[in-house]
C-alpha cells in the first residue's frame, strides 16, 4: 500500500493522509466514512485520522486501518473521494517527525570517495523539520551555500514506539519506506567538525513520493537506488550494501533512544556524490535531481534559489 | 517573570502552563480567566494557552499575556488557582521544542581542555524530544555509558519565528532564558565522527527550572555560571566568556535555519567538565548535580540507574 500526504492545488490548508489508487489519490478520512457507510457500521467503528500527525501518533493500528480501507476499495472497484495525480499537491509522507535521523558513511565504496574511515559504529546525525519537503515541492538552494549536494538514501518510517529492541525483532516496528535526499551543503557541512549546520537547510530535503508500507517490501535489504541529475546516472547501488543494515539500525539506535512512530531514519548514500565527481559537480539552480529505489518509486525535485 | 511548566504531584496529566508567584506556581491558564471575571472582560477577550505546546506557538503574544496576569495578580496580592511548590511537580519550560541546537566548544578555556580547535563559525549539533527532562526529574544513565559527563550552560528560548536575523535585532526574538545540562556520554559521543548518539540519550538532558523573560535579564551575556557535583565545584565562567555571542548565535542559525517561537539553544559550556579533570570524573548513579546561572536560578537533578 503506498500512503502519501495530499492537498488540493493552491489550496492554503494542511496536508491531509490519503492512499494511492493507481495514479489516483483517495482521501484515507473520507474513504473510512465512506467505507463504513458502506458496511452500515455503527459510527466511528474506528477512524482513520485525516491529519498526519494523529495518523502517525497511532502508529501501526492506523496503518492497518488504511489497509482496509484500501482492500474494500479494491475489491469494490471504488474511486470515491479520489483525485487525480495532477489535481493535488503530495507532501512528505511523514509532515513531522520527532525525529529525523541520518547515518553517515554507511555504504563502502561512498566511505571511500568521502576520505572517511569505515565506521565501528552507526554514525548518526540529525536534520529538522525545517529541512523537510515533498514530492512536488523544489529543492531551495540557500545563498548560504555553493556546495549543494545530492544523496540517495533508503528511507525507514517507524510504526511503534522502539526502545532497546533486538534486531530480530526489528522489522516489526516498521511503517514502511519511503525515498530521500539527503541534501548536503558540503561547503557548511565541512567548516565544523558537526554536520549539521550543512545538513538542516530550509527546504532542503525531500522525501517520499510515498511511504510503501513494509509488507509489500519483502527485501528491503536489497534495493537497487539511483540517482540521476538532468537525466544523467550519477549514484547506483544496493541496499545490499549498507555496512549497517536496517535491523542493526533500528536495534542500535534503539538501544541509545526511544524511537517514536513516524521518526524516520535515512539510511545512508552509496558512492557518486557530487562532491566526489572529478572534478567536483554541485547542484545549480535549475537542475533536477531523480532518485529512483526498487520498489517505491521516484522522488524528482528540481532545485531553485 | 518566572514562566514553568508543571503538574500536580503524582497526575497523569500533561503538564500545563504556569508562572512562579514567590515561591508559588500559579495556574496560567485558570489565572487568565479569574482575571478576566475579575475585570468583568468579556469572555475569551484573550486567551492565554494552558498547554505548553500551545502557548509557545503563540509566541511572544502569550508571554506578554502572560506578563499581564502576572501584574494583575502582582498588584491585587492574589494568591488563587497557585499551588506550594512542594505540591507541584515542574516539567522542562518548554515542553516539546522543535529543535534542540546546541553549540560545542564555545568557550576558550574549554576548547582547550577538550584539545578541540578555536572554531572559526560556531559548531551546531542536535538533541531530541526524547532527552528532555525537567528541574524535578533524574537524570537516567544509560547502561551504554561509564562516561557521563555534565555540562553547564545557558539556554535561549526563542519567542518568534526567526530568518536570516541581523544581530541586532536578534534579542527581539528571544523569549527568554534557562539553564540546561548538557549530559554528554563522552565515550558514545566520540566513538564516532558526530557527537549525536553520545548527546541524546533517554531522560538525560535537563533544562529549567523556569523560564525567565527577557525583560528581567537585562544583560545575558554577562551572567556567571557555575556546576557542582555532590556540592563540589567544577566549572565556574561567565557567558562574557562565549566565543560567539547570543546576538551572532540567533543571527548565524537563522541564516541557516528558520527558528521556531519554542526552539532551544544551549549556547555552550565553560571549563572544567568531568573528562578535563585529572583523572577524568564521570557521573556515577547516586551524584548529584547544581547548576547555577545568575539571574535565573538553580537546576539541581539526581543521576539515576
Amino acid at each position: 500500500m503506498r500512503i502519501v500526504t495530499y492537498k488540493l492545488n493552491n489550496s492554503a490548508a494542511d496536508y491531509r493522509m490519503g492512499f494511492m489508487r493507481g495514479d489516483k489519490v483517495v482521501d484515507l478520512g473520507k474513504a473510512t466514512e465512506y467505507m463504513q457507510a458502506q458496511l452500515k457500521q455503527p459510527e466511528r467503528t474506528f477512524i482513520c485520522p485525516a491529519d498526519p500527525v494523529s495518523f502517525y501518533q497511532g502508529g501501526l493500528l492506523n496503518f492497518e486501518l488504511a489497509k482496509k480501507v484500501e482492500q474494500f476499495y479494491q475489491a469494490k472497484h471504488l474511486n470515491e473521494y479520489s483525485f487525480s495525480r495532477h489535481d493535488v499537491k503530495l507532501g512528505p509522507p511523514v509532515t513531522r517527525p520527532e525525529k529525523i535521523i541520518c547515518i553517515g558513511t554507511n555504504y563502502r565504496d561512498h566511505v571511500k570517495e568521502m576520505k572517511s574511515e569505515v565506521p565501528q559504529h552507526p554514525v548518526l546525525f540529525a536534520k529538522f523539520i525545517n529541512a523537510l519537503i515533498g514530492p512536488d515541492d523544489e529543492i531551495v538552494k540557500s545563498k548560504k551555500t555553493t556546495k549543494l549536494d545530492y544523496e540517495v538514501e533508503l528511507v525507514i518510517v517507524m510504526g511503534a514506539q522502539a526502545t532497546d529492541v533486538a534486531e530480530t525483532d526489528a522489522l516489526n516496528y516498521i511503517a514502511g519506506y519511503t525515498i530521500g535526499n539527503d541534501i548536503s551543503a558540503r561547503d557548511l557541512q565541512k567548516r565544523t567538525p558537526q554536520w549539521l549546520q550543512g545538513k538542516s537547510l530550509d527546504r532542503s530535503t525531500p522525501i517520499g513520493p510515498w511511504l510503501v508500507t513494509a509488507d509489500e517490501l519483502v527485501d528491503p535489504g536489497h534495493l537497487k537506488l539511483t540517482s540521476k541529475v538532468n537525466g544523467y546516472e550519477r549514484q547506483s547501488g544496493n541496499t545490499n550494501q549498507l555496512i549497517f543494515n536496517i535491523p542493526y539500525l533500528i536495534s542500535f539506535i534503539s538501544s541509545l533512544m526511544t524511537l517514536e512512530p513516524g521518526d524516520i531514519i535515512l539510511t545512508g548514500t552509496p558512492d557518486g556524490v557530487g562532491f566526489a565527481q572529478n572534478p567536483p559537480t554541485f547542484l545549480q539552480v535549475g537542475d533536477e535531481v531523480e532518485l529512483e529505489i526498487e520498489g517505491i518509486g521516484l522522488l524528482k525535485n528540481k532545485i531553485i534559489e
